[in-house]
């Protein structure tokens, strides 16, 4: 086990009808806050009424800004900074699902930042103030609500670039499952493979003398795995929502990656596929790490084997650990099928022209000084286009 | 799953040398600390050196204050009270375990109140303030550089009490598993039962649709079960340390009780041991839990069925599930034996002529007004006397 930090301030306020609390939640911390929203969604379930009145009833003032779309725009933020200082905004409220979130994080310390927030992604240096985000969410998936990241598109630069602090981990996070019950069947997919992924780019190391949070992130996992497919056939069920919205965020508030050298190859090529088409971070991942699993798994075949074993229940029986790995990863590919999500670039309607530029700016190779992807495996711009590749 | 409201703030600095660290997590909060130990065993080791040069190094005054026994007594927080007002301390550093990090609490809230704090625990009423607390881990067991719980012994009327707060989750807490290498056996193995125990306490409910916390409780009692024994022999595993102390911080943040209806029978029952045998908090759970499992497991088999099979490796070939619940507290018993823990009252030093003062004085029911304990199964007064007979 590595030395490590665990930092998990945020305040998790979950189950039926928490999301009429949030004004007495934030009231310590606002007087007045961004709201923060995506499309008209929330209009329309009614959310964004009882959002209003909760403020309305602790007297807390508000102004807004919807349109947050997925794989979330400089160009809003930028909007949204000057609305925040224009207003002496002391709280963002983003009520939405990771994209929301990630753009309320961004306007956060964008506040604080002399000069274009876009900056900090790019250099990833450390933020020294960031404005208190709260959030009800709406789509589980991101893990957005409980960790300290946030990824942003430049569509002018055509980059999706991350960036992490503690600073931007949230206040508080409201979770009620009902909230999820309008998600379409797609989406629903696409956020299981999301925060899967998450617990996978910790869960593939190196590190040995790892077994607690092995362990943690294997019980994760098989709980996500055992409740999602119940999502696609009823979208309205209350305890398999209560599971995944939970796994979620236990995925991804830091927990399961503590003293582990982490992954995040698979982010980070999936996040070349988002700049250059729009495709859903989620269903990007589906395609990927299928592909990725048999590109790297000889480099450590024993942790690949434990994930068969442990994650996809593949019997001991099987004859030597490459076709117990093998048996993994197809049965990982069956569940991905059993939600309904691509098994191919060609179904996300990527086709072979771009793969070597996506390879080789993953890589950042493309901007000048290249820098491998990954922890288990190192990925250098040719091994991302072999993924790719594998993935086609 | 019920409705939950998950808050783990503590920040959790873990791994080698990080004790060297302390003056610099706590500088940008405290100018002088109350630094707050037990016994001489830290400066015996070392560790109080490193502790005053760290805080040195940082510019960081404090005065001291050590003394503090195993069942922590009232009398010390109040000095420590007096002390923190007349030096104007503005954190409190405990260095130590368990009992250590409840007396620092105990002061903590104890300088904002007006009059005796140990009101606070009688009457359990909400702390509005509390001074920061800092910890620096001496014995992983009690989980409370994680929790926001403190339990204090009153020594004049032979009782002992538990409260908890928000207020009173640690700042910090540094877990550096080198510091447990001169832990004596006994105290390992008390550590390892009371630490399962929280979770214990935890896992088994009558709430249904609790998958995610299952099964994350189930794999930190077992990474607890397959690591522990390595540390009876040999106490210098930095490897199998790392598991257990991580494991203890996990047990006992709140993570794993999120959504269920907890029990927490056996910790007030023990309770009772520990106040009027001064036993050792552990060892009287070693004791009482196989006894309380057998006499509350009929109430909800199926949840000590799922206990014997995922935690306890209980075949599912056994007959019937009263043969699989006997078999899975067997094994619990032998591995409680494995680690050299006591397996009755009476190994403990206590004999039957208290135990109905004891059930009566832990359910209240001595005091006037009865409180039944647990949550699986209401416990009254001739019950726990049936438990503590079990366990004679």
């Amino acid at each position: 086990m590595l030395n490590f930090d665990l930092y998990m301030p945020a305040r998790i306020v979950f189950g039926r009808g928490t999301q009429k609390e949030i004004g007495k939640l934030i009231k310590p911390h606002a007087k007045k806050v961004l709201l923060h929203y995506g499309g008209g969604s929330i209009k329309k379930t009614g959310l964004y009424d009882q959002v209003i009145a909760s403020l309305n009833e602790s007297g807390i003032g508000y102004v807004e800004l919807g349109g947050v779309v997925p794989n979330p725009r400089l160009k809003l933020v930028h909007e949204g900074i000057e609305l925040c200082r224009r207003e002496n905004v002391d709280l963002i409220l983003a009520v939405g699902g990771g994209s929301a979130i990630d753009s309320a994080k961004a306007i956060a310390m964008g506040v604080y930042y002399d000069g274009d927030v876009w900056d900090i992604y790019e250099t990833g240096k450390p933020i020294q103030k960031a404005l208190p985000v709260a959030i009800i969410l709406t789509i589980p998936a991101a893990g957005s609500e409980s960790s300290g990241d946030t990824v942003i598109s430049n569509e002018e630069k055509g980059r999706k670039y991350g960036y992490g602090s503690p600073l931007l981990r949230p206040l508080v996070s409201v979770m009620n499952p009902e909230l999820f019950f309008t998600l379409p069947k797609e989406q629903i997919a696409a956020g299981v493979a999301d925060m899967m992924s998450h617990i996978f780019e910790r869960y593939f190391t190196n590190t040995t003398h790892v077994d607690l949070t092995d362990a943690l992130s294997e019980a994760t996992l098989r709980t996500i795995i055992a409740n999602a497919p119940r999502l696609i056939d009823d979208p309205r069920d209350y305890d398999a929502w209560a599971e995944v919205g939970f796994a979620g965020t236990v995925a991804h508030n830091g927990l399961l990656g503590m003293g582990r050298e982490q992954d995040w190859a698979c982010h980070d090529m999936e996040h070349e596929l988002s700049a250059a088409y729009d495709v859903t971070h989620g269903a990007g991942l589906a395609v990927l790490t299928p592909a990725w699993m048999k590109y790297v798994h000889k480099d450590n075949i024993d942790m690949f084997a434990q994930f068969a074993l442990n994650v996809m229940g593949v019997s001991k029986g099987l004859r030597d650990k490459e076709e117990l790995v093998r048996e993994g990863i197809a049965r990982l590919q069956g569940f991905y099928r059993r939600m309904g999500l691509p098994q191919t670039l060609g179904e996300l309607g990527i086709d072979g022209s771009r793969l070597e530029e996506m390879a080789r700016k993953g890589t950042r190779e493309y901007y000048g000084k290249e820098h491998p992807l990954g922890g288990l495996k190192k990925l250098y711009w040719q091994d991302v286009l072999n993924i790719y590749r594998i993935a086609k």
